[in-house]
């Protein structure tokens, strides 16, 4: 379905029936032996084609994810190019050799008792790694995502769950990445929401990957809960990102801070799990006039799906019923714009460092100052008339630190799209407490001009978020080495785990431990004359 | 109880009630807070402090633990040298500061996009840990064992849920190792099974570790996904422990091979995770008459607690409905025997590689030869009468690779004890076939002259299990930096960790990234001049 019409495009996709599904798992699990036993480089150079395919159809690959995500050009281009840049990187992780984590102690005789030689390092996960799209990064989170790369990188054949949002770019994207494998079974794709059922349950899958809703994410894990075999399950699910304004904020440039704010807020019609949706803010007069001004410069769009834009409407609808308007952006379809959703999103081109600039992303439009009425905010201003799915229009609400306090945890569940809470504190003191009580996050942000200031709530911050971020935005997350996207529950399944970054490939894998092993059969990682020269600990010496 | 009388010792213990358990996680909770903010090396003093402490007390502690689990002094001073050991391990690994995971990325303003400063290292997970003891290792899996030390050491707060085999002990080793620690509450115990209960489900607790059963490792897992938030559970469970002895070891000294097999497989009674269930033998008459001989030179002894020693008799009437008696071992004490259970463990000191000897328990005795008679097996021969619980008989059974495959997984089950069964192969090529069908083990072992001959049955190998051995025995599971203590489902809950060894830590470990962090607020670990010197990855170079 075209997001911006409303109306299906091209043929209907068919469902995956039980038996497709176990069929192209068995196919996968056959491939998966080869690719397992192939080396690192070997991975390596399978995953740097995988990257040129990507590029090389980004023309095709753009054109059919614009139509069933009406995500735009600019921002579809970038991307192709940060998902082929995930590529690039765990095939930089395979040739570094340090993600097998080899550690090994030569035997010790003279110890009582005596101890064995042990040397141990990181093996594929033995089996498939079943990976659930998202909805809302169509290449980056989806068939040819960080998942699927890191799966890859790994070792294990992939079967992704293609998400209903885009099942024909779904497919166009496999058959692309297949052409790169060395056997088209390495990559499974199964359509329809029976067809994820099969897959979490199919005894061929080793773990799941997954990036969408909180409710989502447990529906999959009562399903894995089911298989006599519990199997790892790494869902990235909902959050709500807290930001904290402490007062010395106020002494720096306050409508800057306003309009990054907004801008990260309406990133991609904030369509971001890490889109900032809690603000706390000194009770002042200047700052909130600031926010609400720059949120009412901002214009909405098409949503990606009838579901999401739904689900949005709830939000507003809970936040409107415990807080009161502060502003609200523009009706993009209203207005007449033809600004894309994301449109201010910087292409990556191909580097491995690819992600999505955060403040970015504000779309030009008048100011129409001053909040919204109460009456008019749930219903009327969300949907435009002339689009096909309706166009989400931003929403800021107002409240204060008591009010908030007592209507937690409502006030703090994440509303996937361009709405947040402003929350208004008198006591900075408070803060800390507050934060305390809050859901697990995949980011938590700290504006401030004196560090010093901060020092009470830094543990409170890194208790209960993944990312902290000062003086920035938590949109826009770098593929990187020292990347961590992840965080305490409902942020994601497994604390232990991020989804982004080079460390997102130990998700899949698992330690064996050699005794006395002979040489001959050592993998190259633990032979003694290191010839891979990866990093290693010997006899508990980096 | 005193296992070898069945005489109940000392006061009852009574079982912890619903608001005591929340009482104590509650009070772990908040002395964990300055636990967690303490500085690595702060908590690596205090670990050495905890070690010193139980070698300070083995006098007490090891009658203590005798009077409950009838081990024997040998073997427990040996445990608390191990106990011991680990703290010391966790201590050196806290100065190494390589458990942190440090990595650095420096921003990167000509990237497109830009990349922030990204820096991301391990922090304890934010709550408290809830540990199950073991029967079998009252010191080294229970209160003061691997899991209460690795969490301690992460910076973790620990509630321990007694085991009931040796409740009178576990509150004394409580009592020892609290006197070390910096808040008494760091290390809470509660007792009886509703206790367990409550701890899993307490919101304060952040993980689970366990050392167990099968059958108990699904029962807290039910409990877990009980909870809203589904927290790490990391249960070491049930282990068959596959031991493949191919053509070339009969080129060997084949009477060491089955005086090794006998050996491991009696340690201790047999009350090993790690103890060698399953032996595959080309069928070879010297081979498995040598084998017959050295099972029938062991002697039993008194198992921990009448519901394990239950469980023995079910395993071993299992076995016989499916395989042929091939030997029994002496009953000690229907022999009059003085030998206590596990008396040829070699003591550890307080080495921190201490472990088990493998193949050193040998009891003496007559061999009395040949195979008991199938009637005889599950009934007359397990049980002496003049023992407390009952002494348990060490029994072997034999069958051939056809009727072994046709009774999966029936006769790859776990028996708890000193049992196994010997499976005779006429076609070596057709072992990999039936490994491939046996459930995830802690071990899996090859015996042989030639390792080109293991060639084929490698990668079976490295999928089924988390440790492979060569030309010796499973049990002995050495403390060190490389040593992986865990394997595929139902071996473990999580094939990516460990519950022996320095990476048992990762277990309550999560990664926090900062992004633009100033440099005052970062922790030392993560600073630019790197004042800990810890080992770090920096812009992608270790």
């Amino acid at each position: 379905m075209d997001p911006r019409t409303g109306q299906a495009v091209g043929e209907p996709i068919p469902e995956s029936t039980e038996e497709q599904v176990a069929a192209i798992v068995e196919a996968a699990a056959t491939a998966g032996r080869a690719w397992r036993a192939a080396s690192a480089a070997d991975r390596a150079a399978v995953l740097e084609s995988v990257a040129d395919a990507l590029l090389a159809s980004a023309d095709d690959l753009w054109r059919a994810a614009d139509t069933e995500t009406a995500l735009g050009e600019v921002r579809l281009r970038g991307e192709i190019g940060r998902s082929a840049g995930q590529f690039r990187l765990f095939a930089e992780v395979l040739r570094d050799g340090g993600y097998v984590d080899a550690i090994i102690d030569h035997a010790d005789p003279g110890l009582t008792p005596p101890r064995p030689d042990i040397r141990r390092m990181n093996q594929p996960l033995p089996g498939v790694v079943g990976v659930f799209a998202a909805s809302n990064f169509p290449f980056a989170f989806s068939v040819a995502g960080g998942d699927t790369a890191s799966a890859l990188a790994a070792g294990c054949a992939v079967v992704v769950k293609a998400h209903p949002g885009h099942p024909v770019l779904s497919e166009l994207v496999a058959t692309v990445v297949r052409r790169a494998l060395p056997a088209p079974e390495l990559l499974g794709l199964v359509q329809g929401a029976d067809a994820g059922r099969y897959l979490v349950q199919h005894p061929s899958v080793a773990a799941v990957g997954f990036t969408g809703s909180i409710h989502g994410g447990q529906a999959i894990q009562r399903l894995i809960n089911e298989r006599p075999d519990p199997i790892p399950f790494y869902g990235e699910l909902g959050s709500v990102n807290p930001v904290v304004v402490l007062p010395s904020a106020l002494d720096g440039d306050v409508a800057a801070l306003a309009s990054g704010f907004a801008g990260s807020l309406t990133l991609g019609v904030g369509q971001f799990c890490t889109n900032p949706g809690l603000l706390f803010v000194p009770d002042d007069d200047t700052l909130i006039k600031a926010i609400a001004d720059a949120v009412a410069a901002t214009t909405g769009g098409p949503m990606l799906t009838p579901k999401i834009r739904d689900g949005y409407e709830e939000g507003v609808a809970r936040l409107a019923l415990g807080a009161v308007p502060l502003a609200s952006g523009q009706d993009d379809a209203l207005a007449g714009g033809v600004v894309a959703a994301g449109s201010g999103v910087t292409a990556s081109g191909g580097a491995t460092s690819g992600g999505v600039v955060s403040g970015g992303a504000m779309s030009g439009g008048a100011a129409s100052g001053g909040a919204m009425s109460s009456s008019a905010a749930p219903g009327g201003a969300l949907a435009g008339d002339i689009s096909g799915i309706g166009d989400a229009v931003p929403q800021v609400f107002v409240t204060d630190m008591d009010n908030f306090a007592g209507r937690l945890p409502d006030l703090a569940e994440e509303c996937f799209g361009p709405a947040a809470l402003v929350v208004k504190y008198g006591d900075v003191s408070k803060v800390g407490d507050v934060l305390e009580s809050l859901p697990g996050s995949l980011t938590a942000t700290v504006h401030a001009t004196d560090p010093a200031e901060a020092e009470q709530i830094v543990p409170v911050l890194t208790r209960l978020a993944g990312r902290v971020i000062w003086n920035g935005w938590p949109t826009g997350v770098a593929v990187c080495w020292a990347m961590h996207h992840g965080g305490p529950w409902p942020a994601s399944t497994s604390p232990a785990h991020t989804s982004v970054g080079a460390t997102a490939i130990s998700r899949w894998l698992a330690p064996v431990a050699y005794q006395s092993w002979p040489e001959a059969l050592l993998p190259l990682e633990l032979r003694d004359a290191n010839p891979l020269n990866v990093p290693r600990r010997v006899d508990g010496v980096r």
